[in-house]
């Protein structure tokens, strides 16, 4: 099998430990903390974790290592979309397990979480392993995004573990399946099987993130995947000196992955959802907001400039989302079908006119032609709107378009306006993990070990102190059911780990915001280029923007 | 003025001249060759070039600089859309400039060939150009697209440089601007100007190479940039399992940067313009080639894969041109009133029904709507179909599906079928550049700088045995005049540098060919990364493997 270059480097590279698990397994003991509480809710929380709430936190020191002797089956799944360093986190439990008995056994469910319910797995081996060190990707076992979250499952996954002898479930993935690990620990525990579950959290989203984890794993590389592509593009404007680009970028929920593009590379505008939902911006803001940056550029005869648009960012606009549930409203049931038997557009858009609200129209009629088309020709098997599939950046672009041409009409404006349009996602889900994501997911993973086998149960592996170098960060374990709140999803209220979504007094949005008028007007691009693993120490191992700033002294 | 980490890092990089360059100004000396003869159309050439042609090969060597010791005053442009490793160009001209007469000028000529004839201009010195040492972008001052062409033009070119005293004009861009200069080289001489002019061999689409030009800068560092994107993506096909990515790149005329990437890693499918116009395949054939991949991947379990299609490969459709024309025929002049009149998308196809041949109608018949309606609907200000617009990894897509759900009609098909889109085009012409390009290209300068003190005028900088270590590259000039014959464009006989499309039978192509069957049947996929500055030489100095395999003995 042909490899690169840089694979075939980057499989000698030995992934840095925090300080206190550098002394071997027999030196690594336990120390105990307070007993937790759920962030908000406890009392539910409480009633729905019995066996399994208010445990207390836990950190690693060096000290005699006083666990039992027990032969450990370990059970690993990734879960949900990809994300850079998840093959570490394997590597790191491996070779914690290995190292504290080379009897003790590791297998990898396939194709995430179904694998443990189809009884699918692969024994991991020395040969097998060392294959994905310090690879991106999630081809080493597949991913999924089955969700394990029914008592059946529960049963059949327990059957399953039961079959092969696990004596734990390493679950790594995002605030969906840390949840379900949660409840999937605490099954174990009223069923005692005697199985236990450790989380790691995964998500290039950065919206895994509380007062216990720093931050999740993969948000490093890939942003800084899609800086290095941002700053090309900003370099490609600031040359050719005749097009604006607007970058979407990943992150439907939270726009930490906009916010850290933007502090990484100075774009003349970045939206961010979380404010544009604060504000209750219309779409109509939007464009001007943005349309303002390029009049004052244009001012100043510069015809260019990089827009960075989150990719779930409409969905935060108030009237937007008012419009689409009038339009799935409108279509609901049997209605679709004398909306369908319309034969052209300007029936359809008579119809349409006809259903909405004022309101809803005034927002529908500004749409370029092609979205309002979509969002009534492309939908879901439930008649519902597929916001996701909206172009925001070609929306915005356009948007911003109109704006520009009243504004050339109006006099106010006399520049010329050519844009270019990005999606940036998939190019960064599955890059070799950064220094700080290769470190910090083989720590994740030896700590996931050290958890087992103490005897740990509903934990998420916790490696904190992350803004400092690796020999300070700290290693320990936290009760997943301490991040737990009650929230209302699909009609039901649910324990769920609260999303973290971008803190508009936070020190990343704060340092955002008091300099992003200068980089409006002004071309402040900063060129991160390609991540680089190897070379001065500032420019390989320096972790995130956003850790930075929430972690400065 | 913010910076990266990795920027500040590069400005240290002190780029690797050819050996025979590295004795110091004054160890250089000129070792002349042959008399050279255009590659074809020899009478006319030299009937259009009767003060430039048949010029001598030179190689520089080690020895005395026998150079007449005059001030030298020369202006550079950067011409056409951005490579990597333009700066670096400039700053060996630079150095060379200086360290042979600190009394020396370099003057910049901004935003492109314009810049010339606007007598829009910077003077470079050591503060101003150490800030552009080993980056990427053009911005050092800007590019442009006019072109340097008439004789008005060059009057105005005379007098500028007679007003500044320029001594001789570099000029940095692809086979149209190096066809220029040597016009404009022919002009000065004719003029007896006694400005001299040099080009240096610039485009990330690798069509300007010949028998003595081994590679133009900036392919390597684009195709690495272009590689490392398609390789992550090719890793979250393999993790999810659910997609295929159709990943179109930049490359219009020739399929160079497709076949590069291609061999970098090994995805599912990769277009060859070239190809598809040898064996003159219609848009059936090709869906049905990349269907047949997916069928069989799908066989095996495999619901994805990659497919790289080169950004102009539908102009090299035989059937796809005639309709293309028929189109242009069919809306000239005043019969784009009748059918701009029409008032829905019905009447407009049946007025294109009866408009198009039988043949072109079939062809029309099969696009997807979106495409059809792009063809009339966007048309340039002459009226034409801006083919350039048309989204061919989309209509690809499109065509495959059609194409498996027929076979899946016919039960020879039972997978499933999910495409993601992409376009590599902006995202790599302004990386920074790779340790080949940084040394390239500052060596591309040095060398100019040398030729020019020399007295060579309508010479090609020329840096050849790039396939082995710098030490051994070789240094010297070829009069531009070699590398031309006679095209008809725009209905002229005109003399241009022949392009250089991708060989049939040349090693990179009889590589990808000898091995495509297997990666498109198995997954063979190759993840090179990001672009490494440091580190291993195997990972930062390895150069394309076009050039490895078009120089392997």
């Amino acid at each position: 099998m042909e490899i690169s270059a840089l694979q075939k480097a980057r499989y000698e590279y030995t992934p840095k430990l925090p300080g206190m698990l550098r002394n071997g397994i027999a030196d690594i003991c336990v120390k105990e903390g307070e007993a937790t509480q759920s962030v908000a809710d406890q009392d539910k929380i409480k009633a729905l974790f019995p066996n399994t709430y208010g445990e207390k936190e836990i950190t690693f020191e060096k000290g005699q290592n006083t666990s039992a002797p027990k032969k450990q089956v370990v059970g690993v799944i990734l879960s949900g979309g990809q994300a850079p360093g998840g093959h570490n986190v394997i590597c790191g439990l491996y070779d914690a397990l290995k190292a504290t008995n080379k009897e003790n056994v590791l297998y990898g469910f396939k194709g995430g979480p179904s694998g443990l319910i189809n009884d699918d797995f692969v024994e991991f081996d020395d040969e097998f392993i060392n294959q994905y060190r310090n690879t991106g990707g999630f081809d080493i076992i597949g991913s999924g995004r089955t969700k394990l979250e029914t008592e059946e499952q529960f049963a059949i996954v327990s059957e399953v573990c039961k079959k092969h002898g696990v004596t734990a479930v390493v679950i790594i993935g995002g605030d969906d399946s840390n949840t379900n690990a949660a409840v999937l620990a605490e099954y174990f525990a009223a069923h005692n099987t005697g199985v236990q579950v450790i989380g790691c959290p995964k998500t290039i989203d950065g919206d895994l993130k509380n007062e216990d984890i720093e931050c999740s794993f993969g948000f490093d590389t890939a942003t800084k995947t899609y800086s290095e592509i941002i700053g090309n593009i900003e370099r490609d404007a600031n040359s050719a000196k005749k097009y604006w680009h607007f970058v979407k970028v990943m992150g439907r929920s939270a726009s930490h992955v906009a916010l850290e593009c933007a502090l990484q590379t100075q774009p003349s505008i970045c939206l961010v959802s979380e404010e544009v939902a604060a504000k209750k911006m219309s779409l109509s803001q939007i464009a001007d907001y943005i349309a303002d940056s390029v009049a004052k550029r244009a001012a100043k005869g510069m015809n260019f400039g990089v827009a960075i648009i989150p990719e779930g960012v409409v969905e935060f606009v108030p009237e937007f989302s008012v419009l689409i549930q009038e339009i799935n409203e409108l279509l609901a049931g049997s209605k679709a079908e004398a909306f369908n038997a319309l034969a052209t557009w300007e029936e359809k858009y008579s119809f349409i006119e006809k259903g909405l609200t004022k309101e809803s129209m005034e927002v529908f009629a500004i749409l370029p032609q092609a979205i309002q088309q979509q969002l009534f020709l492309e939908r879901d098997p439930h008649g519902n709107v597929q916001v996701s599939l909206i172009e925001s950046e070609k929306l915005f672009s356009a948007l911003v378009k109109d704006k520009l041409e009243a504004r050339r009409a109006a006099g106010t404006y006399n520049g010329k306006f050519s844009a270019l349009h990005h999606f940036l996602g998939y190019e960064g889900r599955c890059a070799f993990p950064s220094n700080f994501d290769s470190d910090y997911c083989y720590s994740l993973g030896y700590n996931a070990f050290m958890l087992i086998q103490y005897g740990y149960n509903g934990y998420l592996s916790k490696v904190s102190n992350l803004s400092k170098p690796a020999s300070e960060w700290v290693a320990g374990g936290m009760p997943i059911t301490k991040m737990m709140n009650i929230e209302r999803r699909h009609g039901e209220d649910k324990p769920v780990i609260k999303k973290a979504l971008v803190e508009l007094d936070g020190a990343p949005f704060k340092y955002f915001e008091a300099h992003r008028e200068q980089w409006a007007e002004d071309t402040c691009f900063v060129y991160p280029g390609a991540i680089q693993y190897y070379g001065p120490t500032e420019v390989c191992d320096a972790t995130t923007k956003t850790l930075a700033l929430e972690h400065a002294e």
